[in-house]
């Protein structure tokens, strides 16, 4: 009999194989009175060494396997493991109460655990969650108990779990794994973001699966839908077989337009160009023939360390991706940092609300040897291809003026010391934040172009934090005050003779599409995956249609009536 | 000699008086071993429930004196006095140690502050004064010392002090405290919201005043400018005196206006409307001669207590204020709560941003039972007088139509049940998120009129935080873009035959007022002390020039270029 459960849709697609319930180990901690504290001491050392080497090589691995961004985490991890605080009271409970390293370890890493929790913030939930993940693969050490490897799974499977913590998925064999279904989870945690970013179906948030379903089990995951059949009938299987076929015809078709340039169906080109995290993402870019990279982060560079990057690092970082565009555009940000997103060597104040807070530029204009340092890199890499350098969260035309004056001073520093670099280097900025998108006009003429960054932009403009699950309904990118938001910076753009691009979210939508096109958009900068089905879809619009289409969004009431609107129209 | 020292500007006005030094009195806590710890507990107990009677007549006091919104932080003083994870743990301490209760407080109290102090966040340092003057006040009780009373002084004085605790400002006696100076605390630290509130000249974060100046010195304090003069010399003396008379000069001429109409020099009438948080704050209204009251906060009713206020008591509450206002308009916004104000009675969720959070609107629209209650109350004090519904925090047409059936499905019962209410009751909307001021247009459609927001519009629309220090220079109310969003406003709003408001604090701004004159705005609601200075300027404005002053703003680049243009032309 065909069970269906439903649960949070994380990652598209679908998959179908049998069930492998992940069971996490259960260590049974119990106080023991050791004589020799010393040794016991030891032992707890020892441990934390080995559990260090095993994150490194992890980490290592992820780098390379999943990229950077999808690293950090562990950095994280092993920071942990060198709280020096949590380190000396584990061993003064050994010493001072006689106990076994086990029981210490778990009753200071329960306190730590516990007083983050009680906090009640996703920001601390999520450093609860990293202590639990560190001291449990520190107690697997100190016990001999071999951790299931999830690396050792040699068939196709779909991982059944409670949750899957970041060295559970950093473990994942894309190979065998065809998906994930958890108990706990949204569509925003680590979890479902590994999924997306490893392109395996799965669905999160189903509070029982773990329960319903048994090793063995066939199951049908449709990540798209957050739906789940277990052990399906013929008729189901068959169904979801010939959409499996379907899904894989249309990538196939999709591949085809790798080398394609992007045009309208009546021929007008538009630059599609994807959005990059590190340098290793570039073979995603190449392989879907990204017409330029639209956002290059460089956060990257600056995060899981314990000082600043040196010049010549960042250079070379820099450098790598524009030789291997071979003279396509890329706009690479300056260091988007602060707020939410700390560095352990910046001492960044804690903020009430990061969003609003010190961070990106903001930070950057203060902490101006640093930001220097990374202007002369990007220059330097300026003389290697087509490179184009963007500010971050600017609000106000005094700070591009301020930026922009570093810029010049680092090329006049370059100049005298004999570096080459393009002279004519375009300096723009990301308009996320309300004030500059409505006084788009000003900035128009002293900036090269404007890349639009939606997911801040809707944040700000709807006043709703796009990380809150109580706000989410009204994190709006289709409402009609963001969509005249959008045309303000593009109109004001094509009247000064500068262009603009997009680089959030929004800019790989299906739905925002023709509305963008329809607007003008120069350059939509999208997630590598994204690009060959918007690369498709643009072949069947056409920029009059588009443009028709955007007279009636500006004058819709609502998000709602926009989508309706695009849909209806699509048909 | 005279001897100068710059602080923070923290309330307007100056001062002259000798000095009164305020020392903490020093506990000096020492730990004794107790045999009787039930008679320790007792002792503790009755410490408590002193300190609690003794908050509670502050509380009374200060909610008679200085309005229900000051007296707030003795009701969260209370919650303190009243957690039981606190006193269970300080009785556990005495019985389990068998040490005395002074001692035990101290040890748990200082673990408290600690941890709030280490989480390096403003919500949690403030978290960490409240426990520390509450367990101050309870360690006082215990030691039977009388607490320095600042209400015992008789004779005119500067107080000085490291800092002034919400208790020690409760206490100030405002015909003796001319003015004080303290050496910590920011423009928003509650001493200085607390001076301001009072008009008491203040100068805060001077860093060493209490070293540098002994009780008897003679003092100037110039809190326009953050400036002390310790024991001037006479010309310095004349100086200020005859400053202060002039102060004193332009209140006295600005007192004639108090009956007298709002109107520009050639004889254009405007509203000039007060904002209120309780019915208390009717005198200094009806002293200042408003015009009506442009934003009635609501809520006063809903906090320190410990469940949600019935509909008779929030009738009674707008009923007053529309008896007393006696036709003329009184703007009530439904209410605003969440994010960072909380109420101990509603499960509210932590938030990363609470600013972008769950608050205002979003919530009463998910609590409708005690959202349809103040509907009620609203709807039943509207039959008295002029009153308007105001919803805060709109930020989609969909928000504003939920909240507007509800509305309609109130009158229906009220109808049904046969109360009495104005059936055409203006219902209208704070503008206070960027959507809803870029989409304008759409929303003049359906509403009765707008009020804006400036205090959130502007912190949305710079993504800066109004309460960060670090991103303070972002925070500009003449930014281009916002006057720009301004003007959008109330253009729509007179598109539809509607009007606009303004109720932020930029409403009663010298440089603003001009530019809002010539814009349109119909209705300035500000603090009632502000009425009569801007009544005063109003009268030596005129329309025309205006208007001519708003087209050269609109084209400037920047908040400083706005500024500047504003004062140039005042001259």
């Amino acid at each position: 009999m065909a069970n269906q459960l439903k649960g949070i849709a994380a990652s598209s697609g679908i998959a179908i194989a049998h069930a492998f319930l992940l069971e996490q180990p259960d260590l049974n901690i119990q106080k023991e009175i050791v004589s020799d504290a010393d040794r016991e001491i030891t032992r707890f050392q020892d441990a934390l060494d080995k559990a260090k080497m095993e994150l490194e090589t992890i980490r290592e691995k992820t780098s390379v396997q999943q990229g950077e961004e999808n690293a950090e985490i562990f950095s994280a991890h092993i920071l942990v493991l060198e709280d020096p605080e949590m380190i000396e009271a584990v061993q003064a409970k050994i010493k001072d109460d006689g106990v076994n390293a086990s029981f210490a370890l778990h009753e200071v890493s329960s306190m730590y655990i516990q007083m983050f929790e009680d906090m009640d913030n996703a920001y601390m939930q999520e450093r609860a969650a990293d202590i639990k993940d560190v001291s449990q693969r520190v107690l697997l050490h100190l016990a001999g108990v071999e951790n299931t490897s999830l690396a050792a799974i040699e068939e196709e499977t779909i991982i059944l779990s409670h949750d899957l913590t970041p060295s559970d998925t950093a473990q994942l064999d894309r190979q065998y794994t065809l998906g994930f279904v958890t108990n706990i989870g949204g569509r925003t945690s680590h979890s479902a973001i590994m999924a997306r970013s490893l392109e395996i179906p799965a669905v999160v948030g189903t509070q029982n699966i773990t329960s319903l379903v048994q090793s063995g089990d066939l199951l049908i995951v449709d990540g798209a839908n957050g739906e789940i059949v277990i052990n399906p009938d013929e008729p189901t299987l068959n169904m979801y077989r010939e959409r499996q076929r379907q899904i894989a015809a249309d990538k196939a078709e999709q591949k085809k337009l790798v080398g394609e340039p992007s045009v309208t169906a009546e021929g007008t080109c538009v630059e599609l160009a994807a959005n990059i995290g590190t340098p290793d993402d570039m073979k995603g870019v190449l392989e879907n023939g990204a017409e330029g990279i639209g956002l290059y982060r460089t956060e990257f560079l600056y995060m899981g360390r314990d000082r600043l990057p040196e010049e010549e690092e960042q250079f070379e970082a820099y450098r790598t991706v524009v030789d291997q565009m071979n003279g396509a555009p890329v706009v690479i940000r300056t260091l988007d940092i602060g707020g939410d997103k700390k560095l352990p060597y910046l001492d960044l104040p804690e903020e009430l609300n990061p969003f609003l807070g010190f961070r990106a530029i903001r930070l950057c204009l203060e902490k101006t040897e640093m930001f220097r340092t990374q202007l002369r890199a990007l220059l330097r890499a300026s003389h290697y291809g087509n490179l184009k350098i963007m500010f971050p969260m600017v609000a106000t035309l005094e700070e591009f003026r301020a930026a922009k004056a570093l810029v010049e001073e680092e090329k006049k520093r370059l100049n005298e010391a004999g570096y080459s670099f393009d002279e004519h280097v375009s300096v723009g900025i990301m308009v996320e934040i309300p004030s500059t998108a409505v006084a788009a006009a000003a900035f128009a003429k002293e900036v090269d172009f404007f890349s639009i960054g939606t997911n801040d932009l809707v944040q700000y403009t709807l006043a709703a934090d796009r990380m809150s699950e109580r706000v989410a309904h009204l994190y709006q990118p289709y409402h009609p005050a963001v969509l005249q938001l959008i045309k303000n910076v593009i109109d004001a753009s094509h009247a000064e003779g500068k262009w603009t691009g997009m680089c959030g979210e929004m800019a790989g939508e299906e739905t925002a599409l023709p509305l963008l096109l329809g607007m003008g958009l120069d350059e939509f900068s999208m997630s590598a995956a994204s690009i060959l089905p918007a690369r498709s879809l643009m072949r069947t619009l056409n920029v009059n249609d588009a443009q028709a289409l955007v007279e009636r969004a500006l004058v819709c009431g609502t998000a709602g009536e926009v989508k309706e609107m695009v849909h209806t129209h699509a048909k």
